[in-house]
């Protein structure tokens, strides 16, 4: 979409000469004039609250948030990057569970001098997220504050499937992983960089995350799944310790494509390929970045897996997560109060 | 409960202390602690989503913003205040709708030097609040921010009932009321006038919305219904709007009660009673002040309304809200963009 419309930067309207009610006005709107009507939302926006079939008596939700100066920058990603990656972050909570996204609520605080243009690319972000995941946006909130803060809650529908949870991975089941792997933080590290484009960048500004396989897991009969948000070694551990196994991955499994080493020789100053150090540097990326929202899940050991589906290790007795047959050196994952 | 267990002040254990997965394992605690088992929570707290009986095969969701500086202040509100207020203003949506609240999604952004006895009380006020409307706290998410920010979603069940929505009234209707009108706003001015006790404080601290009246009113037909969140004014302004009719409202049925003109007098320093002008004062909370979350609803004009609810005017042809014929001059409500 068009950022900014040609308007002259300085001259863009705001929220605040909209108002309040003139921005719920707008943001309804444009989802109008976007997303066909969906027969699954009995009551859209522009109500107390919304109406959705729970066509199986079960409803799946999950709330996240996504805030300005924590989970993005205004400067380095746009409204409809924003919106792809809220939309993204909360969509995946629900198919982690085996189920299907049918709506998102959004909640966005925005400060008075928040262009509309921003707000409008930031809604057909969400909405375009929305649709790869088949969902819809079905209702929200606004508010007034210093910086941009959304908060995203997905519902979904299980279609008559058991929920699959982190708590049932058993000895013996094999771990198995579909989607990217640590291209999100390496995107990170090459925008604080000031590398500003190229596919982690991308990767890092819209994570891309694997709806689909959700349910294909639930049906395959996934004993527990995640979605990695806060890295692999730390996602696997809740797993671990929620079913009370430990998980032991091969790093084999798990070598990292070209394009995580070109950006690992990047920082490492290197330009031949094939360096050891490069190596490990990449495969840190993978083992602890979060928010490419790829799926982990663990299945029976004679299930036989799709394509898509990468065996990277295996279930059994005792506590944790070990690559190798070691406990990795580096940083677990990321803490929000710490990191 | 105990504020802060007998810790010194600025020795107190922070969040920042605890990590963020030791906070949302302290979270999930506490609200175990307190809150017992729901039948329809069939996935709770601590996987990647919770998973709720939707019974009826629909699911009523509203999400809402409740952000310190902005809706709250901690130096005037208490954790568990503003975890009953949080609270309040969503489970109230989806009453609204003639839904009964089920269960709440918490997202809390906290900084990192907030005190986790704050974090306990907010816990507790919000557990406490669910319980009042009959729901239970089934997921949320934690951040880090500068301030407290937290995003609720309440969901909810019809138990076979048509939504309630705000587009129903009809020319002819009974346009009623329940719950306390203007208090929250009369609270909030006495409070920045250093009044820290008192009835209309601590409605402005802790709202207690009707939420078996939505239902309720539901039950007798009404054919719109919403929350007093922005006003009186305002918010039947937005039905007015949704149905296409005028609303008319007779200032007598508004009458302020004895509490609100007290403190009409405070601010008008006075001391006798029955003047006019502390009466202008003490109506105009009534018909703009919100967050008090009571429910107007209007009804088919022979429908026999049980004592809570209050006639305060009619539906007739045309647009707007008046009172006693006139439009009303002062402030029609809150703007969170402009406020």
């Amino acid at each position: 979409m068009t950022p900014a419309g040609g308007a002259i930067a300085g001259d863009e309207q705001t929220v605040a000469a909209l108002g309040e009610f003139g921005l719920i006005a707008a943001l309804s709107g444009w989802l109008r004039s976007i997303s066909p009507a969906d027969a699954r939302t009995l009551v859209g926006i522009g109500d107390d609250a919304a109406v959705l079939a729970a066509p199986d008596g079960r409803v799946v939700a999950s709330t996240d948030f996504l805030l300005e100066g924590r989970h993005f920058r205004r400067d380095t990603s746009s409204g409809a990057d924003v919106g792809h990656k809220a939309a993204a972050r909360s969509l995946i909570d629900v198919a982690a569970m085996g189920a299907v996204p049918t709506g998102l609520l959004v909640a966005l605080a925005a400060p008075p001098d928040l262009p509309v243009t921003w707000a409008r690319d930031l809604t057909e972000g969400l909405a375009a997220e929305c649709a790869r995941a088949g969902a819809t946006v079905v209702g929200g909130d606004t508010a007034r504050a210093g910086s941009v803060l959304l908060a995203t809650t997905v519902l979904g529908d299980l279609a008559g499937r058991a929920p699959v949870l982190r708590s049932g991975a058993a000895p013996g089941d094999q771990v198995a992983v579909t989607g990217p792997l640590g291209h999100s933080a390496a995107g990170l590290a090459l925008l604080e960089a000031a590398q500003t484009e190229g596919p982690l960048v991308a990767a890092h500004r819209r994570p891309q995350p694997p709806y689909d396989a959700g349910p294909q897991a639930a049906d395959l009969g996934a004993t527990a799944m995640i979605d990695i948000s806060d890295g692999l070694l730390a996602d696997l551990g809740h797993i671990a310790s929620a079913s009370g196994v430990r998980i032991d991955l091969s790093s084999d499994r798990l070598s990292p494509g070209e394009g995580l080493q070109a950006a690992a020789r990047f920082f490492l100053g290197r330009t031949e390929r094939g360096s050891g150090p490069e190596h490990t540097r990449a495969l840190a990326w993978v083992l602890t970045g979060g928010e490419d929202h790829a799926l982990a899940a663990t299945f029976k050991p004679d299930t036989a897996l799709p394509p898509r589906w990468t065996v990277v290790g295996q279930v059994s007795d005792g506590l944790g997560v070990l690559v190798d047959g070691q406990a990795w050196a580096g940083e677990a994952g990321w803490d929000h109060f710490r990191g």
